[in-house]
């Protein structure tokens, strides 16, 4: 659970992001920019700061920034009523994301998934993405992904996004944050 | 109609913005940037430089460039087969936008449509964009806009776009460019 301290601090950080990327945000989208340590209580290591540009009936545009080996753990996006899963495509702006899906497992990975909660990560085929590169998932795909050394900020362009229905690989994340009263 | 060196000199140009923006392409993106005269062979007037980043199944996402006062001329996107209309969110990225569609007309509006094509244009509601501003379009609703002096970036999300189904109020335009043999 984090405190709105807390999240106020990280948002003041992940604020700089925007600002190295050279990223536009209004003063409302700073002011919201949203927190999710995936109810693991380890943000620094496993979490993601990210504005939601857009999500409405058929479409969604987010900006993610993953501070220095921060990393997004596994999970997929379900098929949803008569919809087949997210359709979502990943597209490194600054910095640079290790990105893992269903496939061949790449030899060495370049990503070392956080202490504690090695055996919850399953998929290594890995995806290396610099800026301008980018990698569309193929719906109800298991991947994830952590930022190198700098930190990182990625564009996801997708379908209409419900991240409370995601299915993480470990059994003790929560997806929606909890912020202590 | 465009002949290849004109198309050529007009994606350096774009590229200049797209730099500007702090906006980073691949190579084979840099090399395919699509410049569209709308068959006017105004292009400085009317026209549209653009990176169709992924244009899928249910989404897609583009990265428009306007040269200063350059603009894309009033149009809507139809519903297509069981599908409404292509749902678009334009979010202004660097420069200035002013976007029109329909509803109440803006007095004084900022904009002026090209020299000779004015009767083409109907719809005067105004809505101003700077960098980190954004509107969502309902489908298949009428819209055109235009940059300000410095030209604009604007980065569009929406469903799965099929440009060469867009109705376009002009009768003279047509939308997939043509380039000389």
């Amino acid at each position: 659970m984090l405190t709105q301290k807390q999240i106020d601090e990280v948002r003041k950080k992940a604020l700089t992001y925007f600002e190295k990327a050279g990223i536009v945000l209004t003063k409302e989208e700073k002011n919201n920019i949203e927190v999710v340590d995936f109810g693991l209580g380890d943000l620094e290591h496993t979490g993601l700061e990210l504005v939601i540009y857009v999500n409405i009936d058929r479409c969604c545009a987010k900006e993610l920034v993953l501070f220095p080996h921060q990393t997004c753990p596994e999970h997929r996006h379900p098929p949803i009523e008569d919809k087949s899963g997210k359709e979502e495509t990943f597209r490194c702006r600054w910095g640079k994301v290790y990105l893992y899906v269903e496939g061949e497992p790449t030899e060495n990975p370049q990503a070392i998934p956080p202490k504690g909660r090695e055996h919850t990560y399953t998929v290594w085929h890995e995806i290396v993405l610099d800026p301008g590169e980018q990698y569309t998932l193929k719906p109800n795909t298991l991947h994830w992904f952590q930022s190198g050394p700098k930190g990182a900020i990625v564009s996801e362009f997708s379908t209409k996004s419900r991240d409370e229905t995601d299915i993480f690989t470990d059994p003790d994340i929560q997806r929606i944050t909890k912020i202590q009263g």
